[in-house]
């Protein structure tokens, strides 16, 4: 039993937040495109970027900001140019842009941090962003996380945000989240992006060991089509307006504050596989069995972004050949003689050992993901052992339908 | 200008080499499912197997036999059940199978390799194969390497066969080769298979050297849609019966040797992956400027494997992005501001710049390969320079199309 409860309002949930989300003429198609989060005080910020050699000047730019200080005001963020591939001038842009936000918010520039999705080799229409903060601020609330949700995503089908709360020391404490992932016509535009706010009080360092484990524990965790992005960046705030006990330390506070963390990042993940381009079903992998987590999830996420698997999925064929060879092929030593896979409820290998089990139900449980409620019912289970460690983990994918290729061939640059 | 020229002949071009193939019964097509290779005597032997944990029965016999002893007689290899996923059960078929074909040659089970590929957890049809073994003897002829490539091959679309001759000390050697791959129907039936004949003298040492080098040049290089299979293997004779003098130390000879096995290698590699799953072209990647080989590789293999890219191609899409991802997550260390790509004769990036380039032609560049001659030219040229560094690789793939989807999601097993 989750020891958090949903709760309304995303990122803005939190005490001492506002966001906005604006169209500044950044997209082509006039939708919202520039998107503000602001702490009312100097909030702890944390990040993790793409491990990509290929990197966004926005990811150059957070990555030696937050090296210098762990602390942020201020998080901009433009859709419409990548900001990737610029060269010299993508980063004279980038830091142009905080520059105008802090002035406008009569803070440092230090205090900025930046993300950018779109086109790779665009730079971000400066004139349009100039125009833009002015008319940006002037819409941030306290009420502003759907506005900037929206105005994040790329392509994505639908808006992706949770927010949770719990008590630390008999007060509340929220944790809000917004993210795009890969859910997109144009995917030059596969950047996952994701901005979490919290009103507790941590401790810097704590507060990026948690924000570490969670993203390994839900968007390192997830699989669309393998190509990790130029701009990938997960921010996350903490700004302690909800007056609770500062969390210096690692303990049952800590610990519970992580969890919920890792649940909000989690949600978020799951809510970009789901929306994977094509996709008709979210498929989640659970390892058991191994070494430790880290092995678990190296098996699971091979497993999730197996294309043969995938395509299985869609063609609703319980086809456990499929999972097994990918499992073995994963990187991860086991003995054959352990496996064991089920999906769903049907038990298909066990013991290394194939097993007469029900073809027909099995692929009804396939075709019924496919029609079921949104993050709800729309999952495909498949749970594999691979011996009796203690190691477990998790990854989470889509099905690879013709609709993937058919919008990747046909995306012209 | 290559030391060698092509000949006819495949697996039985080398001296002292018989094949065979017939239909055993044991697909249920009816098609050739039954495939011998016997050299006169013994030979050296030397393998390269699937590194995944979930191995087929068939590739536990031969890693074992040949830890004991580098030299065999004959390699038998049957279609239709790949013996994996079948247990002990498995196990003892696949070495009654070597002792079957022992018995009816008249020499010792020692001698004999074995190679499966078919439907995973599925057990080789024995009575089949009992009642197949004599007949595919009596079938064993000087010429018989078609009737061996035609009899491995599950849903390939063509038969993948190649023989190169060269000099060593003026006197003529020849390596022929024969493989299946992943053109299939079934996908379960991903195995790579290829098997080797060579009539040079060589010490085996050298030769499993060369092998697996070579194997790390070609088969290793290939990518279709990343599920290495669970009973991928290479198999390599050497039987000196070409009588010219025994290469057993590194200097040209080997060299040149190594750089015709590498060459056949290579060419079956090529085809295979040519012939991938609805694929239109091949795709080749050329990397340049990194650390190492192995680094320029790996480049290589991400780029040749990145579904956004192949996806691209399918829509003849220059789609420089997608390569510059592809590129940047492969785990390799590289300047992004040394990065290049070349599309064909394009330079789409340099020194990390988007480049004008004329669109239209380049796209026209990417239709024609659709239509090119086989393995000619019907090949996508990818340029990638990360650096001032050595190190140079080069990957296959191919393109991802409708059908590859439509293909692996209307399987049913």
């Amino acid at each position: 039993m989750a020891d958090w409860q949903e709760i309304t309002g995303g990122i803005t949930a939190p005490k001492g937040y506002r966001a906005a989300g604006i169209t500044a003429g950044l997209k082509p198609s006039g939708l919202p495109d520039l998107a503000l989060i602001v702490s009312d005080v100097e909030a702890i910020a944390s990040g993790v970027f793409t491990t990509s050699q290929v990197k966004a000047a926005c990811v150059d730019y957070c990555r030696q900001r937050l090296q210098a200080k762990q602390s942020a005001r201020a998080i901009l963020c433009n859709a419409g140019q990548a900001n990737a591939a610029t060269g010299s001038q993508g980063i004279k842009d980038a830091e142009e842009s905080a520059e105008l936000l802090a002035k406008e918010l009569n803070i440092s520039p230090e205090l900025i941090l930046l993300a950018s999705t779109g086109v790779i080799g665009q730079r971000i229409k400066m004139d349009a962003l100039r125009n833009g903060i002015p008319k940006l601020i002037a819409s941030l609330t306290d009420t502003g996380s759907d506005a900037a949700a929206g105005a994040i995503i790329t392509t994505d089908l639908v808006t992706k945000s949770i927010a949770l709360e719990t008590t630390i020391g008999d007060r509340p404490v929220r944790i809000g989240g917004i993210a795009k992932g890969s859910g997109m016509i144009h995917p030059n535009m596969a950047t996952m992006l994701a901005f979490v706010t919290c009103d507790a009080a941590v401790s810097s360092h704590l507060w990026q060991q948690m924000l570490t484990r969670a993203a390994d524990r839900s968007f390192n965790s997830i699989t669309v089509d393998g190509d990790t992005s130029t701009n990938d960046s997960l921010i996350a705030l903490a700004n302690g307006q909800s007056r609770t006990p500062a969390i210096t330390e690692v303990g049952a506070e800590s610990e519970k504050l992580e969890a919920m963390l890792t649940a909000v990042c989690q949600h978020l993940a799951k809510a970009i596989a789901r929306d994977g381009e094509g996709a008709t079903c979210l498929i989640e992998v659970q390892v058991t069995g191994a070494h430790d987590e880290q092995a678990a999830r190296q098996i699971a996420k091979t497993i999730a972004g197996s294309s043969l698997v995938k395509s299985a999925i869609f063609g609703r064929d319980p086809n456990w050949g499929r999972i097994a060879a990918a499992a073995g092929r994963a990187g991860v030593p086991f003995e054959q003689e352990n496996l064991q896979i089920q999906l769903g409820d049907f038990l298909l290998l066990d013991n290394g050992q194939p097993l007469p089990f029900d073809r027909a139900a099995a692929s009804a449980y396939l075709k019924q993901a496919a029609t079921g409620a949104y993050l709800q019912q729309d999952t495909v289970l498949i749970s594999v052992k691979v011996g009796n460690g203690h190691g477990t983990g998790k990854a989470w994918g889509c099905d690879l339908s013709y609709d993937y290729v058919k919008i990747n061939a046909e995306y012209t640059t």
